[in-house]
């Protein structure tokens, strides 16, 4: 009898009914009925899931910002978070829908349309199955051609996240690759540290690049050195100048230029309390790089 | 024994004590604390209610905009979802407080000033109530006049759901009807098909009408048809063009015009990867409306 | 037997292991990854947490807002609530992270940089703490100079929420003071009363004062009663005229002047559905208040 109790308590244990998190992104904004419409869906495949937002505002069709804010919230999140992002210009397309499991235990949900570049590369490619809309889509929901997101991603990311459905049953496993973007990685070499400008902090205005301190390190800086930059946009310098090497913007007065490493641990640009990017008409994406000497 | 355990664990079971799911909306933004006020007030009536929202971003007084984002939401949530909706520009005066039960099982808590216009026709009123303040109001509020949506609207919707309160005790029976807001119907007649453009999908600029796929239907169009199209302002021709009807917007050349059923089977107007609505000057509300012909 | 699963379904029952509700603020914004990395560390501390969001549009670096934010709507969540507040100019100098537990029984995890003005103030210190870092503190995130947000704040609120640690388990204790930003109180004296416009109501371009009920009362007005205002920016005169005092935005035409009493019951001017702060050019902070005679 007490094997019983226990065995109940157990199974009401609340990581075991809440089962895991279902985490939003898409470039719906807030502004309408979308984002609400998907997340009643998954509240009516299951109450109890915990459903947060990741962010809605990425710009419109910009896969290339959705792959890096997957990859920057990623891996904060428990193992078993399952992620359904929705930013798919190709929607009623041939692309794929698929669920990525990726080495890290983290499930994406998504068009395999470039979504998954950043995640795959860094948390690894443990399985891809392309999602079976025979069996993995809102009941009745046949006629609607464009809201994919609601009726087939937060869908099945619920279901999947509910545990109604294991992995497996998300539909036919395919091969261990997912659409990837290109883009220019991190290297250092004859003393020069060169990488791409991914993003900008842009509430801070802040220059992230794709250095991290791992490849940083090479350099041999110390806090306090001061580093010769240079940003260039398609290869044409947009920016030079020296800029000190410090962990924390107090090390710099109000208004001083200071390269850090993020939250992320990769090298970026700041002014203390400014804008980097505004000050210096910095940009982001696949034409911006960054090199950084001693 | 064992009867009495399983009965606690059934009295334990999530869907029973998480009550409904809560959903908010309002013209609040989310820039200020007013909008988790509502949501502290809420959880304290219950700290275990699922908390959603649905767009704080209605322009500020617009009850027609709120109208539209409640019904393109609120199908897609369970049975028993209470919806509190806070767009009052007559708050303190002597518009009714009410709770509105539909025949599709949902409840909808706002002042009834044509709020409900949409979610009355579509899907149906079963009941309505009035809120009675001397019961249904948060305690030492009464000195506060113009917060209602927290004091009153939140209060009571999360006391609904949670099932601290029946529907019975919102208040008074009122009769079957609510504050309705005047608007062109869709119809076919002598081969065109004429509505209304309730809305616009702002994030993508798509042109959303109030012709349903039932009426569109009555057409005859076929996915590659092209559709002899005019929007109107007031009457006055504002574009006119030859657009195809197709289910994808895949199907179209990227800028290119196309006529789709939206996610909730309307004929929308969109430019696959563009902005229709920007492109060609349209806007959305009473004073414009769409005529479409084979 | 009996008693032990009554014991149990005591420890089950949601309010013990659901603990706290867990309130976020920043000026992160929600365009980016890092509200949600934030939350992925909180729900990794504790699946069964429930998250709300304050706002994350507080103006980067704007600790008097932040502060005002709080205070806003800190009463309205129950007793235990947990706010952390992350607007950190300052990151990675020497302020100090803190805990303030306040006599109302709430709980605020932020950098001590003047963010707990008003909750000092209004709610009252009960106790301050020192958040350890070395124990409260995101595993492997020490390389990480910049996120206090995420690592320090979010962890160490999520874990008090959560009551995996104790209020005495954040750090040492520290005096019953917080960093305070001075600002001029409301007054009353010669039939003057005087205050500071600390905040607009930006949604709908109302002006709030810090001017609460129990002060205006004072000057013994009545519902209808046209009083004298003059709102001054640095003691300069930037507007003034007669405006009537009413409990309800109805009992004036449209695009009529109100005096009235806000949310939070302090005095505040509006237009009726217009915008008192655009129409009349007025701004709020340390350098704006008014004066309201009969």
């Amino acid at each position: 009898m007490k094997r019983r109790i226990l065995l109940a308590l157990l199974l009401l244990s609340p990581a075991s009914w809440a089962g895991s998190p279902l985490v939003l992104q898409s470039d719906f904004g807030l502004k309408d009925a979308a984002v609400a419409s998907m997340k009643g869906v998954a509240v009516g495949v299951s109450p109890d899931l915990g459903i947060y937002d990741l962010t809605h505002d990425v710009p419109v069709f910009n896969i290339w910002e959705a792959s890096l804010r997957l990859v920057q919230a990623a891996e904060y999140w428990p193992e078993g978070t399952v992620f359904v992002s929705v930013v798919d210009p190709g929607v009623g397309t041939k692309r794929k829908s698929v669920v990525l499991e990726t080495r890290s235990g983290h499930y994406f949900v998504t068009p395999d349309n470039g979504t998954l570049t950043f995640v795959a590369e860094s948390l690894g490619i443990k399985a891809v199955r392309e999602i079976d809309e025979a069996v993995n889509r809102l009941a009745n929901s046949e006629e609607s051609y464009t809201f994919h997101g609601r009726d087939v991603y937060a869908y099945t990311g619920a279901r999947l996240a509910a545990g109604i459905i294991s992995f497996e049953e998300v539909g036919q496993s395919l091969a261990n690759e997912v659409v990837s973007i290109p883009y220019q990685r991190a290297t250092f070499a004859d003393g020069v540290i060169r990488g791409n400008i991914p993003i900008l902090d842009i509430q801070f205005g802040n220059v992230w690049s794709n250095v991290y301190r791992d490849t940083f390190r090479k350099l041999g800086a110390k806090p306090g050195d001061i580093l010769n930059v240079r940003v260039l946009n398609k290869g044409q310098v947009a920016w030079q100048g020296k800029v000190p090497y410090f962990t924390t913007f107090g090390a710099v007065e109000l208004g001083e230029p200071i390269l850090y490493l993020n939250s992320l641990n990769d090298v970026s640009l700041a002014i203390n309390q400014g804008s980097f990017a505004d000050t210096h008409g910095i940009g982001s994406g696949a034409d911006w790089s960054i090199e950084i000497r001693k």
